[in-house]
């Protein structure tokens, strides 16, 4: 199922905020509502993120009354530099942005071959995830061995790309080739995107998941339930995977049982120029943490702390799935080379 | 503050569910309302179940029509039983209801004899746990350092406790010696008990306490945040410490991050005939992880797990704390042989 499209000027998806007791279709018009869907989770998702950032400068283009090359490349760097500030740390979001900003100022022609080439370019992204996604699938399934049981945290799904999922794409392929694998799902404090997406987009496609919370991590570890954990990335830099917050305590319990630890991401996740030590990690409100859908769960004006993401060393990494390869640990060295 | 007591046939206690949003007190009149109270934990927390149990078994007294010796025994027998079935890990329940039980059939007056002996005997059992507390608070104090930062999972304070707490009495301790220390509290989901008790609780007495999702452990600890781990123990065995789900991934990420951790417990948490393989963990009902105050935060129907305790292994105990003394990690040889 296509997660994100373009239609006349539109672009079509599905108010992630809502799951798993609503399916609502989200129609944003303006660079204003894409950037409003972005920073409140509407639409997440690393992946998902690099195409809706994509689609916001379309959106700024087609609406663009620019008569100017000139005028209109302005709007869109405006517009580039806005969505980039929704969230800081999901690479994938300026990877978007700057894609098709670069294709923009490549293109030679007046106002208006600019915008056609723009929300060309906007499409293109999004069909290379889609495409991209079924190869990492494909990789990352021979990893998987019948009967296994894997546990994932927060949404690497096809809720989190434009198609089939990165972490949950190899899940499907192990599935669709007929290997009969359970699925553990932590629910992914605060926002829950594990009950809320991952156990609803399994559930959904008739693949076998139970919830846990993400305190349970250790305990189906230590009862040797799990056989291998797949997660998906935010971030991949020289030293570190950035993943949804907890993602590091799932590595280093991984770690400690000798279970096989993998991230399946696209290349377009990967920043190499930077390491942990030099990325901001976004900093959320602490109504996250303190309301569940604006019921009051702590003490009111209590302390919190809300990183949305956290690092994960290269060190408690067994192997990196893209849509071109399994990168073993031993091999890190080469994608540090910018082989990815 | 007493969080339970016995006035003339009652027992008063705070119910806790309704924390941190309301103070509701708990007028408990028989053994049902007990038994009721202690399932669907309004009242909780190792030490206060012990004196919760000893308190039913002294309502079963003191509301028995019985006119002989014998019958009222059986009476008391029956309630105990009924006490006990309530949660199956909590050692604390049965040490309550078996010490009082004790009590009852060595004392060799009638039925009246016996009955005003039984309700002394839960009023001593409560004392006890308010004096032992201040011992183990005053023994553990010195492993806390002036500014250090101390994590903490689940609630093992004065609301788990009769007075003082056992891992939050130590903090209390250290506190009122005039260090200036601070608090990190896991939220403790699915119940939420750091949430919803330990931060109230220490927000009500001053002491700085920021609440973190229990994912975050890790995020902390890799920051250098922690300087040290504080919990209580539901149960513990020749060969783990039983405590509320989720202290055994706290234990793994603290001993991976060389962070002490430490168990603050009276020796009525030790059952040392028995080993971890043996002990019953109890799994509550799926809608604590699926549902937060009746609202669904999960798909319908989907499959949980909700095992209410984790056994941690020794070996990634620091120490533990009784109203005795501090035993260290190399000494767990000495209560494995019964010295406490």
């Amino acid at each position: 199922m296509r997660m994100i499209k373009w239609q006349n000027g539109t672009v079509i998806t599905l108010d992630q905020t809502k799951l798993p007791l609503q399916e609502v279709t989200l129609e944003i018009n303006s660079v204003d509502q894409m950037a409003e869907a972005i920073k409140v989770l509407r639409v997440r998702g690393a992946p998902l993120l690099g195409a809706a950032a994509s689609f916001g400068i379309a959106l700024a283009a087609y609406h663009s009354t620019a008569t100017s090359r000139e005028k209109l490349l302005v709007e869109l760097e405006n517009a580039g530099a806005f969505i980039k500030r929704q969230r800081p740390t999901a690479v994938n979001l300026f990877w978007g942005v700057d894609r098709v900003l670069y294709k923009a100022k490549a293109v030679k022609g007046n106002a208006a071959e600019v915008k056609k080439a723009v929300i060309l370019e906007a499409q293109q992204v999004a069909d290379e995830d889609a495409s991209q996604n079924r190869k990492i699938g494909k990789h990352g399934s021979i990893l998987i061995k019948d009967g296994d049981t894997i546990l994932t945290h927060c949404n690497a799904g096809e809720l989190a790309t434009v198609e089939y999922g990165t972490a949950l794409g190899v899940i499907r392929k192990a599935w669709e080739e007929g290997k009969k694998i359970k699925v553990i799902a932590d629910e992914t404090r605060p926002l829950l995107q594990g009950s809320r997406l991952t156990a609803y987009e399994l559930k959904r496609d008739g693949i076998p998941v139970t919830l846990i919370t993400d305190n349970m991590a250790g305990y189906v570890m230590s009862k040797g339930l799990i056989n291998l954990v797949i997660v998906g990335a935010d971030r991949i830099v020289q030293d570190a995977v950035f993943n949804k917050i907890g993602t590091y305590s799932v590595a280093v319990l991984a770690h400690e049982h000798k279970i096989p630890f993998y991230v399946a991401a696209p290349k377009s996740t990967f920043d190499l120029t930077r390491k942990a030590a030099n990325i901001e990690v976004e900093e959320r409100k602490p109504e996250e943490v303190t309301q569940i859908e604006r019921m009051q769960i702590a003490p009111k004006g209590i302390e919190v702390m809300n990183p949305a993401f956290d690092a994960t060393p290269l060190k408690y990494i067994t192997a990196i799935i893209t849509e071109n390869r399994i990168i073993y640990n031993k091999d890190f060295g080469d994608f540090k080379k910018g082989k990815i």
